[in-house]
């Protein structure tokens, strides 16, 4: 059985097990003020072209999440994102924990628009009770979306410019920002990203890291205390030097963007193996993620060699599936799928 | 310089490196429901002697401490502790982040009494006001304490059978669990941790893993929906089996405990160079922390060699220092110290 | 200018100032433990034929709403309402910020099915990850919505069929209970709501009170430490009794659904108006809140004289408008604005 | 039995009942943007000789400190108070609620002096593990205190004088207000309040009205979007021109400050009274909060009689109780009390 449910399947990239080995016997002091850190930090600074940025080490994407809004929002504000937006449907209500409301907007593509953004503030203000309504303090969008779609140069400026006119900060939850930048359909850059968020982070859970998020906020203000707050949220770990260890080897000559290229283009590849097998895929955005649309033959038929997961039903009836690569997987394992789907195509129903 | 300044300056004892190495390639689900976090809550249960015990695994304390919280109080209801106690003092408002108010009660050697627990109940319940105040809910104590004592046997069934007589739960909190244990002090056995609290965890941070606490709740009942919990306070680790392959790494030939009697025994070593220098021990509990009181100059002269950390000022106005050794500590260090300790004779002031 | 903009422009029924007037130096302790409050709970428990109820009383809708919902959920739940329902519009995240995620559902009519509730419930705990999602802990509904449509009896019985059978509890928010139970076209009583619901309250400030609503738990159980939750979340009056008074003085010959069925009377001679006027009707309930859909020119008419609130726009692109009647609707007024609405036949556009 | 256990024992002051019967059948916008609260809200301006302050009115205490500590506090802040601070201790944890820990100092006399606020802030910020406890964000004082205490202007002063040298808003909790102004031995005026504070209420709900706080901040910035704040802590009464027309006639001509002086020159006849029977008072602060030092026997016997309160248990082990005054309290009342006073002389024990 080859696996393909998610991304997070194995334990990390092999230079970074290396690079733990090495350090291992180092004493450094705890709670993320370390050596490891401090160049991890610096290395992320230069990769996103951001002198001033503050970056900051987590260990999970819920926790980051959490953090983040706890740092942007007062109490009674809440975060507008899509409907099918991460904080909106797989964190057990984190956010609400917190205190705060999520306000989805309806989204079929898991991405927002500009448009969207602005008239959902203006209708705040604009109405006359909006005191008795959550106020929108800040706006959450993900990179790649939750479905696997990317937002392209233009949406992002236009959502960013949006943001900056109504002074309402502008968050991208980065989980998989690697496979999202490195997609063949992507124009954005990583200082893009910078640029036109007020706060992001680089996951590393997802692409090739035993775990840990590297949060950059646009500036030291944004970030004032920001680290009572991941201490208050439970996400300060005691060995930090492990996030920073980990970041320096991701950043090292570019390798958090190698591993995410090599994993998009094996998606590519799957996906053109769907393709001319005449398998519809749900979309398509050349990230590591693949969405094929299939009978309920083909399903079981791919499932006896293969773990892939379920994801959703199409609006016209039929299931769509999804199916991951990441760092980890193999030219070899996809080959393998490749085949087993070409011998799909008499398989349709 | 050899720094001990805490139990958490290097990474993890090898067995676990070697560990997460070997497994490194396996294909496991996320979020702690793979076979290494299976096998090693068996283990867990079996070595508490406890078969209905519920077992699961968080990151770091403070974010444990929180969990297990949420799921012991209804929202009016507080946490009784030591006024020493860590989730009073250096958890940036962690209990209070989830609505809870800690009721500290007076201690100065980081224990809460049997009779402290009973009063305290007692007196809530039969002021006239008591709807008026938060309702003590759970008991929380460490074992050993933030100051390095040590509950004896008799204490803590003294303190359990209060908490049972009031249905009010009793929480240990073990982030140092296995030096308490290994204590030379200490008649204490985990099956006794186990049977006379109702949720404890074995901390595996400051003894040997790089991060990670096992939870161990007495029943099903009292965990109900835990990992909703977890999740929502964002403690869900993606790759959870790095937490089981830890655990399982400590348990196997009951590696946690043997690594908390080395590094009780050197503390012990350095207690008793201190003493033979005719210094002055803040408490001695045969635990990895030791508290000098040294003088500015004795300080200072170790200071030039040695890590170590600044603990308090005694009633008495002279000035107690931390030193701790660890499952990192070698024979060498603490020889290399206990000499220096020696050269202190003649420095007294 | 008459104003029908709401049923909370004036102070309150007369009945109510004189008894206000009559106990004024009375001596009582506070905080909802004095005769009136007793009383009051006794008349309900006998209007809602329900012996076993234990009743509370407290100030506001919102705070009223927070304080139940914390005592019906645990952290990690949410509450399943209809996306018009208030606590998910317009209490300014209350719920949020007690912690506990609104879970809507889409609804048109303002209504929940039990179809929809179950299918909803189900979903959760057939989704392979529901401990990634927020966990629905109740149910709750507006009786009337606050589009003013009624559950008939039919619907309300198979709402709590469901709710009883996934033992999750069945909240009625009944801000304007009276007006509901006397629509011309329901079929319920109060008792009907009281054996229904596991917990329901009857709304005083929108029917003759100053302020007040009365919180019905069907059993002292389900209302455990009630009271420390009231006074957490900041809703216990140091002078309860005047919520005892005013309540007794509602519940007295029947007072609260007298000025409910007067208001609601007064209403339908509203509606018949517009339709006689060959005015639309958003919808038509017989409950005190009249929508009628006016062109702009009718609007700014009717405006010129009377006090009425801008409502939504029609799916199909006009404007409807809210006439709320109250306890302190006269007849006259009416009658001036029913000349008024039939001067508008000419001025439809 | 004449009852002397708080000051909110009866309904309002004439006055104010008078004006309620008057303006009933008003129709008056909901939610506090009506004419009675603009006009309460600039008389207040007035009274306090602060132009440029922002007043609210909410109904109660407890939902009024937690309401404004919402608006002071970011997340990992917490209020420094001292530890007899009511809501340190008879607020059912809605601070904590709301997510932040009270941070106690402790005292004897309920007050919190200069030195300890700016030690207690000196001291956090120069702990090196300062990220890891609560930050003061704020200080609570009350005026009168818990105790029945008042600070003299020195006092406020340099307690004020701390709280902006370190940039963090002092909160003055005024429930019993009027009664700290006119004791005869405070020097302080209400512009004083006004000035030194940042925020601070003027308490109705204990000084003759039915119920209402008005909150009074130093600007419009302090306060931003305090309504928001307001709803979201339940605290927005619908009817809000019931506080707006209460508080109009506590200013008008000063009756607020009448009624206090009144209480305070019985409460002092009282204390005279039990001085003059040999009975020794707890503390003496000329405010309407009156605490002798009884025997159990004098204590029955008064007891037979009069209503009053246990207090507290002295440091010698004897029992002190209190005796409330109010704007209701007639000379009458107190003479019959200081008769029976007199009578107890030969019952010292």
């Amino acid at each position: 059985m080859i696996h393909f449910e998610c991304d997070y399947l194995e334990g990390c990239h092999p230079a970074i097990l290396q690079k733990l080995q090495e350090t291992n016997l180092e004493q450094n002091l705890g709670y993320g003020v370390d050596p490891h850190c401090e160049r991890a930090a610096a290395m992320i600074r230069i990769a996103c072209d951001a002198p001033d940025a503050d970056v900051h080490f987590l260990v999970g994407g819920t926790q980051t999440n959490a953090t983040i809004l706890s740092a942007l929002l007062r109490p009674y504000q809440g975060v507008l994102c899509a409907s099918t937006g991460h904080i909106n449907v797989h964190e057990t209500g984190a956010i609400e924990h917190g205190g705060h409301k999520v306000l989805p907007l309806p989204s079929t593509d898991g991405k927002l628009t500009a448009e969207q953004v602005r008239s959902a503030l203006e209708a705040h203000f604009q109405d006359a009770n909006h005191e008795h309504m959550v106020q929108p303090g800040a706006v959450y969008i993900s990179f790649p979306t939750e479905l696997g779609t990317i937002y392209t140069k233009a949406e992002l400026e236009a959502l960013s410019a949006v943001c900056r006119d109504w002074e309402v900060p502008l968050f991208i939850d980065g989980a998989r920002l690697g496979y999202g930048l490195e997609s063949s359909q992507s124009r954005l850059l990583l200082k893009d990203i910078a640029r036109l968020s007020d706060v992001f982070y680089i996951g590393g859970t997802k692409q090739g890291a035993l775990f840990g998020e590297a949060v950059v906020f646009r500036s030291r203000e944004l970030a004032r205390d920001f680290r009572y707050l991941i201490k208050m949220n439970g996400g300060m770990l005691a060995k930090g030097r492990l996030l920073g260890i980990q970041f320096e080897a991701l950043m090292e000559g570019g390798l958090y963007f190698k591993l995410a290229r090599q994993a998009d283009r094996l998606a590519e590849q799957l996906s053109g193996a769907f393709r001319a097998a005449g398998i519809e895929l749900l979309i398509d955005s050349g990230t590591n993620q693949v969405f094929p649309i299939l009978s309920e033959a083909q399903a079981q038929k791919l499932g006896r060699e293969f773990g892939f997961e379920y994801w959703t039903r199409t609006p016209d009836g039929r299931d769509a599936w999804r199916f991951c690569t990441s760092w980890a997987t193999t030219r070899e394992q996809v080959e393998t799928l490749a085949a087993a789907i070409k011998d799909l195509e008499d398989t349709k129903n």
